[in-house]
């Protein structure tokens, strides 16, 4: 099976490399997964501006994606750029990290905080849970105090301290890490911190992980998004070629 | 006061001119109203993708439109593309027809149909109506049968057919028209035949009147939207040379 | 244009003359403004009580009004007493303050607070804020702790403290001043002095001001209420001679 | 115990003394029933205007009964007129059959349909289930075809092939008899119809009878309405003379 | 009129008895109050596995009690435990003590706390509440900070404080007393503390007491739960011997 | 890998050996699948009596699964029989068929159908859906009009037309087979018939099928429950020997 991650930032060639190693971390076996940056875009995500820049440049790649055969692909951010369009041009499943991240919350507990990277995205974050039909289940949201390109171990502690306020004070029973990319180590050092401070397993959910391994389980499943949902778009027809 | 109507499909001179030509008609006195149209995109808008495609173009209007000293944006699609990063690019008001033709048919009624095109677009008029918190609201989808650019006088019967049976099956009080572009006297034609045909008043909902109208009203009060809500991008300072 | 503005309190006559002027200072050009207050009721409205008491007199107005030629209706107050009956009296958009608010500030936000008198009324202002489906959008009701005749430019700093504490805890991006009447300079001043502590435009909503700015819109967008919404009641046509 | 049925129409000795009569063939050994009508309002609630011109003498009667000694009063009335108002003015449980009906048929069904007399009343029914939290619960509205005053037995079988259609349709498990007043007798002759067409029982809910029974049930647990949601009017306190 | 408890955890015989005793302090004159433990399950309530322990035995002593003659039934227990499928064996009224309390803390009111025993109970209760629909109306939950069977009067103190503080600081108008068994005397205790602290009247909502007031309505009404909602099953036909 | 199927009914050996051959011929390789059986229930779960009577055993084999070194299990059963209480006494994934099949459905498409055995099943397979928040997504519920073990391929062609009506009339995008056990080869009928009227893919998702999926993924990417959601019970500590 092939996972194509498609990255929605500028090509920042350490980031796109580092990043398919690590989501390669937690394939399954047999799983062979690619990582493709974007050609025109921003160097981070972080507000709604970036994120609909992003969007032409995903459905073109999931295109591309599934011409060269992929079984299915991932979008590798929490705001899921160009997700509901680019399920609109392909057959094979397209997987946001946002989505995706939020599903797997609702089912491993019934009130989670979402981190993010700093309290300007705080509006933005909660437009995306509601989007999904998740507000509900919003505990609270969460900053980490930096930007996304800023955000290394040295917020750890911040982070931590702000993931056990969001458990005892709003009552959250899981974390979402709403700030992807750097995240990956992150969640597993604070799933492991919480551990310690509350004495029970509170998951710490990363939406790359969740996304491909949701993306191998559709795909193993045979599962593809309903084109009465997402139909094919006549502009993409008639105009870019697709058939 | 000036107003700029996005309209977010590609130049075909007829439309733009006629579109201008239209909204000035129920424009107040001493409203002016210009309207541009998109460089790159589709020449309809009849899905996500090309919603998606839309949004970056509309961004970088609404910002022109701010620094040529207009009082507030209007995009023309009931989808609203590029609506939200186009508010956190400006500070003047920017209206989707969307959001407003469905706020306005909240304060009509307390329910209405949404008339589109053709039913392969309710899934997304769905996924609209629920993004600004109004599918309580919504009665029904009906669909004109028709594409935005085949939409002419002769599915007129048809569209007073569909709309007499939202009333009457579903209990509409109110009607949409989500097929902006060629809706402009549909509107009024529908909105006459429904009066005949119930004996009483039933609103036919024209987005486009209804967001300049909107704007108009949001810019006479001094009205623009929260920058805590849609905070200037980081990317748009540093990278698009924005203040 | 004419605007009847419907003063749901008993003649003070300092009172309706300066929410005329008031209302006046921010209408269109060729738009006549008039104010009336009830002949029974109370001298504000801070309960349920005190709304349902000015109800009957607000719908006699409002068909008053309508019966003078008068273009619009506004309801000078946050509860909109008589809102849903004057709208089955009349064809002419009645337009209630507190809806009329709420509207403008999802449209202007995605959370706002509602700052009111006094902590008692919150039940009665949760209620309003459910009646329109907003709940979701309210990050919660802060209060100015003084009774609507007795709110003067004394508790300005203690509205902009609370208003603080609304963006900061709660996560509100904008605020409706739910407390009218005296609300018309508070509402800039209070929006002046978020602006400096945060550093960015928070819209402070004045509901006197959106509702005669709706009114103008939908009056001249020719928008009048469902009537399938609204019927005319059976017993005002026989028994109060309305046809 | 004593109970004090509000009836919220102009004096038909008639209707009152029957409502009385047969209010009482249902309350407990032991309980007292008395019927009061209005001096001022309509000869039927059907519309919000009506509701809306019966409330302040609802509110009266209430606090008149709460004077005399009675333990609870009952609206007589689906639309619950005044019902929050009188709530603030007395510490009695004041019990609203439309409100009650609602959580009766939420507790015996998970979906339910109302019975109206009329279409034209389906907005208004539709607000007052909304208004009680229950739109999700509400499989339809359906209407007897007659006004209130000309509903009698002749409107039975259009009554229980309407029932039976919301069964069979629309999925309701229950039935509210919104239409009050002649409404008593019908409800068990429906539910003896609709046991014979579908072999089980599906409960037929007269709000007058389930409001008694409610406030016998308050009254005799000591359970009063909390007066942080009704606090005690200013303007009650000062101007009518309550304590 | 006979109304059978059913006390859902093991015979301990001091509490049963205790519990009829109490329950028939309040029950109607002419009410017969008899309670019954369980043979199998465990000896108090704090986890979804100890409902769902205590499920078999709910519905087969449901079913006893209605072979047996009794009118009405209610399961002793905040959390339900079997009520469902007690309806669907049985025709008489079976009340749970939960879902009974939440709708008359909505009738009294328009946002309550639950007290409940420990924090380590919040996510049960809150999904308690969402079952019926009132997560809208929960202001928060609070807990007494000891296990059901320790829950004595030295706890007191700190269940008003935390009651007071749901009030205050989260909006609370009304407490249901989630930790039923011992809470018998607890409610009115606190309900007389909140009296005095907060001046007014905030019910303190006995979910026992509640059950049995609306069994008796039920049952008094002649309203019975639908057999559309909960049919008999298939099963308990065949192999129960249940006709 | 290895996936403990918990097939809730009492063993039937042909099912239960035919559900592990069927569901291991779509687990991942490397993935071992083994299948238990009830020792006390009924031979089929139609109603909430029979999901209620399934629980206790279905928590045990949950914790005997665990014993054993099993990674992750699954409930054979749409209904999702002891799901919460055995999430509580294990610390491996537990996953219900019901709600991962409704999670696979609202990522796949924004509108569904539930397809179930017999239409006296409606009111409990909309309380399933309510439980896990999908209401808003559920187009209609269609009944096969057959009894889980008469459901065999000669049902076929009602099941087909009965889901083209929900696609059709009710604007379905997704199907989900709510009847397992026998729906496995089912539901790539009924997908290969959809997809030949439609002339486009419609998901028709396996519960089974998706569950087994998910319970792969989730063991694979090291995702546990909360155990603040779900803590380990006291009951369970004490009385059963639990650690």
């Amino acid at each position: 099976m092939h996972i194509r991650l498609i990255v929605p930032v500028l090509d920042s060639e350490a980031l796109v490399g580092k990043a398919e190693m690590e989501y390669r971390a937690f394939a399954a076996p047999g799983t062979t997964v690619s990582a493709v940056p974007l050609r025109r875009g921003t160097f981070s995500i972080e507000a709604e501006f970036d994120s609909a820049l992003a969007a032409p440049e995903v459905m073109r790649l999931a295109r591309e994606a599934e011409a060269e055969g992929v079984d299915a692909c991932t979008i590798v951010c929490f705001t899921d750029p160009g997700l509901f369009g680019a399920r609109e041009l392909v057959s094979i499943p397209v997987i946001g990290e946002g989505e995706a991240a939020l599903h797997a919350a609702a089912m491993l507990s019934s009130r989670f905080t979402v981190m993010i990277t700093e309290e300007a995205l705080f509006p933005l974050i909660r437009r995306v849970v509601a989007r999904y039909g998740f507000s509900d289940k919003l505990a609270c949201v969460k900053a980490a105090g930096a930007r996304v390109l800023d955000l290394d171990e040295s917020r750890l502690p911040h982070v931590i301290a702000q993931c056990s306020e969001a458990v005892e004070r709003d009552g959250a029973e899981a974390v979402v890490m709403g700030c992807t990319g750097t995240g990956f180590d992150m969640a597993s050092s604070v799933e492991t911190a919480l551990h310690e401070r509350f004495g029970v397993h509170i998951p710490v959910i990363d939406p790359g992980k969740v996304a491909v391994k949701f993306a191998e389980a559709f795909a193993g499943a045979g599962l593809r998004h309903s084109k009465r949902a997402f139909p094919l778009p006549g502009s993409a027809r008639s105009e870019y070629g697709f058939a």
